[in-house]
């Protein structure tokens, strides 16, 4: 465990969930998380909501921390909706938040290009949905809906190309455009072979292009009925014909998490992840050096947290957010 | 160096093109590679055609082999077509072999699902062409255009799902068949997210279900302008969601090599594997204990192969396979 996590707050019992079976957090121990917590970082699905409907006393658990002065901050692997599609989101189901308490991987691999210079002369090919590209023509919060137009990058592919089909005859190729210097790869339910190849050609052919994935989960729950597959498998479409890693920028992966600490100058050791999966929630927390609550309201069962075939150890867990309400005074 | 392979022959440089800079075969080395080897196995792109085009000299070097007596087998990582479909390319371009002599992974999935005695009452799901589902009604060779149908084994998928699109309402699911043992994934020009989604259930819900992979090829000559992503990306796109890997019936893997010295009883010391490509062909013949002839008239230049950063040596190496005429009699 790094040390920078263990000094600060006395109270709470480090060896809860760590390593061996453990039980959910004591009374106590949430006193002391609250009190030590500057900031709370929350996946979205199976935390805040899930599909479309909020979870059980998640307003009132959020308005109390408001109410305490602690900074909330929402971030989500989903790359098909911009952080303005995000907002709406909240909105719809009645919780008061601003866009910039909103990251999304789409954000991120904006802000990831937007950190690098990258050249405004260049251009992106996008295998993705509209969140990522942003300019929807529909949202009530503009500066927060134009990801890649937001930072002025210009990009080629994504919907456009949902509809194309590839024709073989002797002699053909596709042609693509030389001055692509990266490929984003997002959730994409029409990819197909054209943007397969389109992507392909860009990362294979032209020097330098970089390919970026919004994030690597194998599935996801697109709707609250079944697991989906996800974004895992439009990266390794594109792994697959160019034998090339990603820099991936949605969590587990800590560029999200360093962008948030730069952008609010806070310390990672005063800051909580709360989430419901342990391979990307948890384990972007336990990367990062942050403290971290897993809740039982999503994916992870208690089961499965407590199997021995399990090795990512969250600090503490609770069946839901609005647990930590008992320590409103 | 296995053992099995440097005894027979003593006149050939055993040190030709391992592990160093090397020289084209000589006269000698190819005379005593012909007397010593039974049986050649080509790889078809790049060996005897490259895309519709039959490469200079082959129909000749053919008719000498075979004159000689030797055994002649062309294997194919391509799936998308049947052993009739090729067959018909040969017989197209002017080449006599028989529908036995033809093995296209297409076929190597079919038989390996055979061999392991596939129950069949269970199904197989397809992403892929129609070489693997066979069936293709305008055959000459019927017998070898039912890859699957060939051996009795039920299948869906494949080009029937190719327009199949998914929508994501609140609450919906995709059914999927739980007789679905194992899943096929071969090349897909339509390759789509409804596919990767029903292949994706299949595996990770119906217990025990296989996943079988044509081949890993991450890129492949669609047409002979322009190398196009490969049966990597679709494999690709089914790993990264289901977190598994496949069995793969293609080069270099060895289930074809296998199944050929089994079928034929030939040793496999007498076999001398001839491609164009260093990490399926010449890998292919290196891992089965096979002689190799790596050919420069497909995808490998002499400057690659002679690259510190290569590491698959071939035993020899030559411009194309009609050098080999020049050890008529």
């Amino acid at each position: 465990m790094p040390s920078s996590r263990s000094a600060p707050v006395a109270r709470v019992s480090q060896e809860t969930c760590n390593p061996a079976v453990c039980a959910p957090i004591a009374e106590d121990d949430k006193r002391a998380l609250v009190d030590a917590v500057e900031t709370f970082i929350f996946d979205c699905d199976g935390v805040i909501w899930k599909g479309d409907s909020l979870i059980e006393g998640v307003p009132e658990t959020i308005a109390m921390l408001r109410d305490m002065g602690k900074r909330l901050i929402f971030v989500t692997n989903n790359s098909t909706k911009s952080r303005a599609g995000y907002l709406k989101k909240f909105l719809d189901l009645g919780l008061e938040i601003t866009a910039d308490e909103v990251f999304s991987s789409s954000f991120a691999a904006a802000a990831y290009l937007d950190s690098i210079d990258f050249p405004r002369d260049k251009k992106v090919y996008v295998v993705g949905e509209t969140g990522i590209l942003g300019a929807s023509s529909s949202s009530h919060w503009p500066p927060y809906d134009r990801e890649l137009d937001g930072v002025g990058i210009q990009h080629l592919g994504g919907e456009s190309d949902g509809d194309k089909k590839v024709t073989l005859a002797s002699g053909q190729l596709m042609e693509h455009d030389p001055d692509v210097a990266a490929v984003i790869v997002g959730f994409d339910r029409n990819v197909n072979y054209y943007k397969i190849q389109y992507a392909t050609l860009c990362i294979r052919e032209n020097p330098g292009c970089k390919f970026i994935a919004t994030n690597m989960d194998a599935v996801t729950h697109l709707t609250d009925a079944q697991e989906w597959a996800g974004n895992g498998s439009m990266v390794g479409a594109i792994k697959g014909s160019t034998k090339r890693e990603p820099f991936v920028v949605g969590k587990p992966a800590p560029f999200m998490l360093d962008y948030i600490a730069n952008k609010f100058g806070i310390k990672k050791n005063q800051i909580c992840m709360v989430g419901d999966r342990l391979d990307t929630d948890i384990m972007f927390g336990i990367d990062g050096g942050l403290r971290t609550l897993l809740v039982l309201s999503g994916v992870t069962s208690e089961t499965e947290l407590q199997s021995e075939s399990n090795s990512i150890h969250p600090d503490h867990y609770t069946s839901k957010l609005a647990d930590l309400l008992t320590v409103k005074k």
